[in-house]
């Protein structure tokens, strides 16, 4: 199986991935802040019994991994490969992680509610995602009881979850809106749609290499396709308006376009060094580059996106203490970036 | 016969040419500022009869040529080429150009002076220029009678030329003195000892690509061979400094002087549109980068000086009107750049 992250198909356009995340709290345990350790680890057992019980081919290949022993490296590539939350590794109880082997489900049990199930799937395919997400959400209600208020739906630790606690969104790459500063404007209005517009990383998390997070910001009152349509009506807004911008730019100035794109294509090849912020904004070029039909990419090729994640210190960290056993100072790193995209991309 | 600027073996070292110059003015003319067109004109003929009717293999191959037939393009691409002096096409007076084939020799007619007979040798060969200089100027001696003063020497029609007539002159790439901002540090010093350090275009032009000029500033009292070994001295000197500079530089930051020159590699090979500032500074960096050995470059590859004055807009401009009879604005010039650098440096 593929990974999300490995589709190539996506990088033709500016949806990368949707993803969905339903947050769940069993009504037999107290919520999160108030759990014991004992019941902490309760809580672990019995979702991982819901789930791999059941036997089926499905859950058979469900890895059930213990958080506490990850290392550091484990957690920021994890994190990076978003996988995981940053809440995730924060709180000091024990915690479970249910991972599919390919990465596209991930259960974390005592993030910031008792259980979080995440799909994603490449592309657009928001329904693929919420239709997994709500298989599993069964399969664990089967065997554990939610705490669900008839008027207000799911509870959750944090109050904007309540409803269907459910958060849906686009992972989208934006290049010319955000270059042009059209997207700043566009916030306000987006917002109104009760719609967030995060950065990689999700909140507050900085924009890199012109990839956004489109997501609902209001769980309750509306039915989970009602929210689905929602995030999908305003990602499409965005997409058509970025499209249109890209046409519009390339009319009027097609040489800079072309210049920039090949530059930063000549600079990934041969560079020395890179930032994580120039290696972002070279390879959100270089994506740019191939959806308009600019550049063509050496064969075989990766996602463009899944470069996007190796190259993040917490990747590059990883590989190099899994290979060489060492921890990179940041000049190592920058060195590292380069030779990894060099590898990507040189024709040579 | 090659030209200077087509010999490979200058791109390892900072001496890219060794220059000779020999002011020289007729007793029979008034200099000049009060020279009629008619004596203009003998001038030519006599000047030109002085070297052609010696006969021998040499002057048979000197090219004849009238300046007043040349067009915008061809003098633009002549002062790029050094061949000509900005003076050599201000004043209205008729003019005559004597040219080796290789130009390597010119002999200009009705300059600033009477007479001025040029000779380029590749890299730190400043005898052999001045030899050639030399035996060029007693030929026309055979014919024609110098200004001379027995106390002050040759005259001149600028009191700065007056006593040999010479200017002694080397082109050097110095970017490490010129990137550290060292060599500025260095010019009130370099200038007591009656040098001067010029641009790539001679006096009052901006130095582009770590390209500079030096030369002697003093032409009376010294003999000949003490003005070159003045040049020769300073030259070396910056050399010297130039060169540790290079071995520190490199011994302190390899990595960003490697990531420089390998992107500068990278935007020459791929980017869409450069301006000259642009293209001679990128230039200079694979210059810099092929004598250090960290890069070597495509085969079979041209001098970079000979690149550094093939990009200048006179050389652009005359190039398109030649093969597709089009007058290039400012962006095609651009665009015609980069085309010209990708195809010199491009490994595909």
């Amino acid at each position: 199986m593929a990974a999300w992250y490995q589709d190539l198909r996506t990088d033709n356009g500016p949806i990368i991935s949707a993803r969905v995340r339903l947050a769940r709290n069993v009504t037999k345990y107290p919520f999160r802040t108030k759990l014991s350790e004992e019941s902490a680890k309760d809580m672990i057992a019995e979702a991982t019994a819901a789930i791999k019980d059941d036997h089926t081919e499905w859950a058979n290949q469900i890895q059930v991994i213990d958080p506490a022993t990850y290392t550091e490296n484990d957690k920021r590539m994890f994190l990076e490969k978003h996988i995981i939350s940053p809440e995730f590794i924060k709180n000091d109880l024990p915690k479970g992680l249910l991972l599919q082997n390919d990465f596209n489900v991930s259960i974390m049990i005592n993030e910031e509610d008792h259980i979080r199930i995440q799909t994603i799937s490449p592309g657009d395919d928001i329904n693929a995602s919420w239709e997994m997400a709500n298989r599993i959400d069964d399969l664990i209600e089967e065997s554990l009881e939610f705490a669900f208020d008839k008027e207000y739906g799911y509870l959750t630790a944090c109050p904007t979850n309540v409803g269907t606690g459910m958060r849906a969104s686009f992972m989208i790459h934006l290049p010319m809106l955000e270059k042009t500063g059209q997207l700043k404007n566009m916030l306000p209005a987006i917002s109104k749609f009760g719609i967030a517009v995060r950065g990689l990383y999700g909140e507050g998390s900085e924009s890199m290499g012109g990839i956004f997070q489109i997501s609902n910001q209001v769980t309750l009152g509306k039915s989970e396709q009602d929210i689905i349509q929602g995030v999908q009506s305003v990602a499409k807004n965005l997409i058509d308006k970025e499209l249109w911008l890209r046409d519009k730019m390339m009319d009027k100035h097609r040489l800079d376009i072309e210049n920039n794109i090949f530059r930063s294509y000549g600079i990934l090849t041969y560079g020395r060094k890179a930032t994580v912020k120039e290696a972002m904004d070279m390879l959100s070029e270089i994506r740019l580059g191939y959806a308009l039909g600019i550049l063509d990419l050496p064969k075989p090729y990766k996602n463009i996106y899944q470069i996007m994640m190796e190259i993040q210190p917490g990747h590059l960290l990883w590989v190099a203490e899994e290979t060489v056993g060492k921890i990179l100072n940041e000049t190592e790193q920058d060195i590292m970036r380069a030779d990894h995209l060099r590898r990507n991309f040189s024709r040579n």
